[in-house]
């Protein structure tokens, strides 16, 4: 661990549980990076604990004397920072394509998975965080959490229409960024792995080429990542 | 226009109007790597004058000896075969980007065009193709095309949803592969050249981010290809 590298996480009640999809971009590309972290578990609702950084968001790191926050920021300050580590954009052409991966996974992706995930962060978030969360999400996606429940199955189906496109390239190729793994793969990573920690249900059989990329992602980064 | 590079290309009744997204992929690669090529209108049901590639569908492309069918077969092999033109996909890692674009492009964009567009095709193809169209068309999506221009309103609705990311990628950057255009755009210009092609409404507003970087996409290859 570094000690003047620290992380701000988004954790569950549970402060192991780490589940924040913009989060997960960030401790990839750290560990992408080659560089060591402290990772600080963070409620939704401990906004003083940031207000250093000048707004209310995780991610936010710490990196000697700079602070960044906002996993795209963070992304383009590491690329900058650290120029002799492995790249996370892979060049100008590759960097201007994973935009339309990451609108994509903003826009379709992490908006399907907020629809079926809501209900179940929930139930696994600090009690203080609760009411925030509830007022927060409720405002946002214009329903109570518990009609957003009852509404589950049909918001699974529509994450399942919504990953064909990511199904299909991942039958054919390792990764998204093709023999290891780019900031798109992060990108990505980040969302389906909200979706692991924090799913009620299973969302991916064991055999569908999404599940073995997830596990490719993991094994690719080894220990330099906290499961 | 080079006598031994031929592609033939999917037409209208009018033998000028071409509108396979396919074969627009193909046409902007050629421009790309500076290849003259004289396209052959083609019909859906001439299937005899195509025999020789050993399939039944458009483009296929004949470069001297060499015969090519299938979009991605033909980028293939013209990035192979004319290493020292630009490159379509712009390196392994970029081009292994291209494949999640391809693959949203023809499960995503694609499939919402083909349900606005199929009832305006039908109106515009030679007559003899008509039956054919058809009969495949509404055997494919299992919907009669009546029925289908009938809905033409929510399959317009649900094309303007699914444009979300790509629109948003484009009001940041000028092209999808960054400064210049490579096969990610061509790819996606394809489907959209498809729509404006044939449909019997404008698809996109003039001022849209998308209807821009089509027309950049137009400059850039200039004289280069028929509009």
């Amino acid at each position: 661990m570094s000690a003047s590298r620290k992380l701000y996480d988004l954790a569950g009640a549970d402060p192991d549980l780490r589940f924040s999809p913009y989060c997960w971009r960030t401790k990839l590309a750290l560990a992408h990076k080659g560089l060591a972290a402290e990772t600080i578990p963070w409620r939704f609702t401990e906004k003083e604990e940031i207000a250093f950084s000048g707004q209310k968001l995780v991610p936010v790191l710490i990196d000697g004397e700079k602070v960044v926050s906002d996993s795209q920021a963070i992304a383009e300050y590491l690329e900058a920072a650290y120029p002799d580590a492995p790249s996370l954009f892979g060049g100008p052409q590759a960097k201007a394509l994973t935009q339309f991966i990451r609108r994509w996974t903003d826009g379709v992706l992490n908006l399907a998975l907020v629809h079926v995930l809501v209900p179940d962060i929930f139930n696994l978030i600090h009690p203080k965080d609760q009411a925030y969360f509830r007022e927060s999400r409720e405002a946002r996606l214009g329903i109570t959490l518990e009609a957003l429940a009852a509404q589950r199955s049909q918001h699974l189906a529509s994450l399942q229409a919504q990953l064909a496109p990511l199904r299909v390239t991942l039958k054919g190729q390792k990764f998204l960024a093709g023999d290891t793994p780019l900031y798109a793969d992060h990108i990505v990573f980040g969302g389906l792995q909200w979706g692991r920690k924090t799913s009620s249900t299973p969302l991916l059989e064991a055999d569908d080429p999404i599940s073995r990329w997830m596990e490719n992602v993991l094994l690719y980064y080894g220990d330099s990542i906290q499961r």
